[in-house]
């Protein structure tokens, strides 16, 4: 599983006052902590009013490139903002992301298209989140041949089928799970990546929601997942279930994972 | 998911330490808080020696019967001991088990024909487990030969799949989670149950295989589960997967296992 760190992020509230106190050691920990849990991207995402937003993404971008290696993903409501971020990366990293509203596309593709950048593509539009697993497909189709158009190939995009939260559902997480397969059956080297927290919106007890939902996920082929990597308990559980899946043989990985304490006691 | 509680085994140092005592109180105690934590069927057993074992079954039953209305499910190698403790039995419960083994099924196949007992059969034969779910099927249609010949209807029967340890298995679970969707492919209403930790045996935190495992033989069509049911992650999990796979409309028994304390703080 590609893992993105999701723990910088203005919209926890210790990170908002770290934002606030321009407390960079508190930044620059979090960032070691997720390096040292094996994450692949660091999301940074600043959460503040859009104009003071480039000033604060180029902050926590700095701050994150003085202890780790780690690609970032550059998290923004606003595509023009993850593009001009890019020139702060010392290396390339992932777009968080574009969705078939407005211009996202027309602002991203073009600027990545030539780079090795990835970017997460969001299975919405104008008309908001399509209600059945035929419209989201459709905005899919539309985007994927925006990506061509571009030449970004299909392995440089992370489609997120967008969970919504189970207690208003009515066939559980089927229509996730089925967009899901029907992706990865058109393009077998596409990413499709899922936040987990949604889907327990509401819900008692959500830890157990989210855990359920990343495991029967990466059963329908979901291969990437923002959450946070401290959590030793999803670590764990997505180590399991690869092995249980069959993409770790002799649970050689499990083991290591065990042994490098991303997970057990 | 009907749960099938292992609590009272005496296999369990614990009770094996009680069952030696003729601790009474240990056992009923267990029947109480299984019976409390929802189980469908309360299992019973003895772990002891062939000659002594229809005495402890006989004494388990009685105790259990005392404090508990559940069903219970009658636990032996010996399947002319599990015939010998119907008549002990104030209600139809579960025989655990028969399969290809010898002659189990004429034992007691003849004997719940015309009841309303139910039976655990697990794909083995005298040539061992199958490697491979062509053959695991062949134990499965020989199964099915025999109860069809004794009018045994397939909602009556519990198939288990036998999973076995992953750190030496080639793909995962896949012959497992293959066979239990052709099982159900076959029988719509028959059930298919497991019991979850010979999968993690030989890892490192064992428990997170073990989740693992049930969440995606749920996902294939398992129904049914061995487990310690006072295990709050476990039971967490099981109603959170229930409702992500569409089987539990506005997560309404999710909600209320919650309030009735079966997972959560």
């Amino acid at each position: 599983m590609i893992i993105v760190g999701e723990k910088i992020n203005g919209s926890i509230p210790a990170v908002a006052k770290a934002i606030a106190a321009k407390d960079g050691d508190f930044i620059r920990r979090l960032a070691e902590k997720q390096t040292k849990a094996g994450v692949a991207f660091i999301d940074v995402c600043a959460s503040v009013p859009g104009e003071q937003e480039m000033e604060v993404l180029g902050w926590l971008i700095g701050l994150v490139q003085e202890v780790s290696d780690i690609p970032l993903s550059i998290d923004s409501p606003n595509a023009a903002h993850c593009v001009q971020a890019i020139p702060l990366c010392k290396k390339p990293g992932l777009i968080n992301s574009v969705s078939g509203e407005g211009d996202k596309v027309q602002q991203v593709f073009p600027v990545i298209a030539d780079t090795p950048w990835q970017c997460i593509a969001l299975l919405c539009d104008d008309r908001g989140i399509p209600k059945t697993v035929e419209k989201r497909l459709g905005v899919f189709n539309e985007l994927m041949k925006q990506a061509a158009a571009y030449k970004i190939a299909p392995n440089r995009l992370y489609i997120d089928p967008l969970v919504e939260m189970l207690c208003t559902a009515d066939e559980g997480i089927a229509l996730v799970t089925t967009t899901v397969q029907k992706v990865k059956e058109q393009y077998e080297d596409i990413h499709v990546i899922g936040a987990a927290s949604n889907v327990s919106f509401n819900l008692p007890a959500r830890k157990y929601v989210n855990q359920g939902f990343i495991i029967l996920a990466m059963q329908a082929g979901m291969d990437s997942v923002i959450l946070d990597p401290l959590n030793k308990d999803i670590q764990g559980l997505i180590h399991a279930t690869e092995a249980l899946l069959g993409q770790d043989d002799f649970c050689i990985a499990y083991i290591g994972a065990f042994r490098a304490g991303r997970f057990g006691t």
